[in-house]
């Protein structure tokens, strides 16, 4: 018999880091129960004419389709098989898996939207799946958390992302981070001002990679890419223009001639005054005109969050966060003309961020806080009642089931780092009184029942 | 453009439904914990090797098979093609979803028994997916929350499970059930007494019929398989045993002359002296003689959980949970003699039964508490700062994005269930008081920010 394995790109989530994984989910979770939005869930599985066209081509290829049952290939045809694998795809797949929370979101707004309380914030928090070549750090199933607002164009909502991203981040115990704002009417304007309207796609192209190959390459890959100089020169500001925080007063002049640009500048405005008016402790938001992510999607504001080690160098190479503002959700299926704004965590990029701080807090409330020994079968039997009453104070006990050596049973304590062990033997069946060990430190004490309790509790709260 | 649609058999659960199935899931996931049982996820995609020849030639069909990327047709000769679709399957499928959370777990622990603390107890809530022609009540795609203990045969396992799906149900609110329970020991006993050894399984299919077709079919449908009517007449005392709630003398008497029967008595009689000694109020555990539930997997104990209105007539057909013990969980990887026990809890039908009987408690930690309305630009701006005081005190809150008329907030809010409506306007933004609604009573109150936090607090804990 061969060895098990893991399908390539997935992974199993042991106790120990469900237990990490548990707590970023509920944190992100309440948060955005906070902020009024609603959990949301879609199947895994959907239909292929729901999915296919949704994610251009290349999405189309990564989209993982599940051969059709029984007798799937009985009405094929010789040309059928011999034609290319696309075509046949669609004779023997008609289901596909969730391969983002976005398309499947924007089926059940089309298919609710008589019954839906509109504006409506959702939110989903769920796998998807990837046919991806699997890396270091890049998976074949992955979470996603998205929250949305669909069904209005009020700034508001740009503000309250805003909000929601500094609180769940400080939630999870991340203080050292960046939201980086632009707004796609802004780039627009950018490519009509160096003209070169409707071109900001290749522009932000270009800019995007400012970073990593510097302002000079940058240039020549636009005049490779059929910019003009004239048009180039006109870039200037860009470059020193996210140094400023708020660089409204830079933006207006330089883009002065597109009006595009302004209403852009003015939505970035408003946005930023709203978050003032909310009293947001030390805001960490930031203006990023070479922000663009996926452009072709966006109409609006455009986020991303990036996190820091405390002397500010990045921790992770990657946002953990994106999202913005789109001006069609449902449109591919046929409703058109709802606006809506919306953001994704990377759950398992702000896993990696808090491994590396160490930011995870000891989780008390998922793990065993006290095992009861089991030395023999009178013993044991004398400790159900003390388990029961554990419990029933709301802590998480347990007994070792066999009646085994007890290095034994502190190695399995030791192995599920349950902090406290109570010793049952003759001694404590007489007197009554438990002893408690205190794992950690090693000390002993002889203890009742409700001792142990107020103990294991006073560890809890701490 | 064609109406999107959901997939065949599965489902969308949007807020209502969510709000109760994360009541469901957390207070199943709260009760597993309590016991000492620690989560674990697997993939939702497996190798088709891990997954085939685990569910019988049934199971191996109803398996969701995924088409393998890229060229997959390529290699493929004219034989292939005309082969049936099983054999084609083969060569363009390797990759399959989790049909169940028993098999994932087994080869978890295969691959990880090196690092595991044994025994190992861990609870597993996911989804799985059946090829399964649906119907009301059966889907595709449905959610399963199981939990078990594998690397010991104590007794203490079967106890504390019994004691679990007690707890697990009275914390769900259900509170008459009973908790069935056999011993496939004793079932195997009984073949021998009849004298048709190794014939449990048929003779459980019919004495588990006897519910629906009564006493006389079943003795005929034993006679149509085989077993005589000498054998058969020995069957009596099963008809009246499950009448009585502990009946070990009875069964002793009937069956001593099977050394195996004797065992499994025994092993009943422990796990029910353990239930007593843990001092558990009121408990509704009956021995059941007919109760089988895939007998070829069980080795010991065999459990099922059905739920009664409070009059005592059965709530839904079908069980709310179901297990036992088995014998060789890891033994189809290569990993023979692992010894477990475990519980399945069936989460739609635990839904189901909780609306039949009303007793989904209205969850105020998920939705919103309090809607802000928006009557114009400054008066929104005022409120940005009592809607982060809200949030800041642990009270799900939002304001209405957009200026429109009050009507259409407070119908809103009405929508979304939310109980109370802040009413601010320049009236309220002079006096600095603003004026609560509530929503179910339609009284209104001119109350201070710290006002509405005590209110609304106070509303949380009732």
């Amino acid at each position: 018999m061969s060895k098990p394995s893991l399908a390539r790109g997935t992974r199993d989530f042991g106790p120990e880091q469900m237990v990490k994984r548990t707590f970023i989910l509920d944190t992100i979770r309440q948060t955005f129960q906070r902020f009024g939005f609603q959990p949301l869930e879609t199947p895994t599985i959907e239909n292929l004419s729901v999915l296919m066209g949704k994610y251009g081509e290349e999405g189309d290829q990564l989209l993982f389709k599940i051969l059709n049952s029984g007798e799937f290939s009985a009405k094929l045809t010789a040309q059928d098989w011999q034609g290319d694998a696309k075509q046949l795809t669609t004779k023997i797949a008609e289901k596909g898996l969730r391969y983002d929370l976005t398309v499947p979101f924007a089926r059940y707004v089309v298919m609710n939207r008589g019954t839906l309380a509109m504006p409506f914030k959702r939110y989903q928090i769920q796998p998807v799946w990837r046919a991806d070549r699997p890396q270091k750090g890049r998976y074949r199933e992955f979470y996603q958390c998205d929250a949305d607002v669909v069904g209005t164009d009020s700034l508001l909502c740009e503000a309250e992302i805003v909000m929601m991203l500094h609180e769940s981040l400080r939630n999870l115990g991340i203080q050292h981070f960046t939201v980086k704002i632009n707004n796609r009417k802004i780039l627009t304007g950018i490519a009509e001002v160096i003209g070169a309207p409707g071109l900001e796609g290749p522009l932000c192209v270009a800019i995007d990679k400012l970073d990593k190959i510097g302002r000079e390459k940058v240039m020549q890959e636009l005049h490779e890419r059929g910019f003009t100089e004239e048009g180039t020169s006109k870039l200037t500001p860009i470059f020193d223009i996210s140094s400023e925080k708020q660089p409204f007063a830079i933006l207006k002049n330089w883009l002065s001639s597109s009006e595009i640009a302004l209403k852009g500048i003015e939505e970035l405005k408003q946005v930023w005054s709203m978050v003032e008016d909310f009293g947001l402790e030390n805001p960490q938001l930031q203006f990023d005109v070479t922000l663009a992510r996926g452009l072709s999607y966006y109409t609006g504001a455009i986020f991303e969050v990036k996190a820091h080690q405390p002397d500010g160098t990045p921790v992770h190479i990657g946002s953990i966060s994106g999202g913005g503002r789109y001006d069609n959700l449902t449109g591919t299926f046929g409703v058109p003309g709802l606006s809506g704004v919306g953001i994704s965590l990377g759950v398992d990029r702000i896993y990696d961020v808090m491994e590396e701080l160490d930011l995870f807090p000891a989780d008390q409330s998922i793990t065993t806080r006290v095992l009861l020994t089991n030395f023999d079968e009178a013993a044991g039997r004398y400790g159900l009642r003390i388990l029961k009453s554990l419990r029933d104070a709301g802590i998480n006990a347990e007994m070792y089931p066999d009646a085994v050596k007890l290095k034994k049973q502190l190695d399995y304590a030791d192995r599920k780092q349950v902090p406290y062990v109570v010793l049952i033997g003759s001694q404590e069946m007489e007197t009554g009184l438990l002893t408690l060990k205190n794992m950690k430190t090693g000390e002993q004490n002889a203890v009742s029942v409700n001792e142990i309790i107020e103990l294991v509790k006073a560890g809890l709260g701490s």
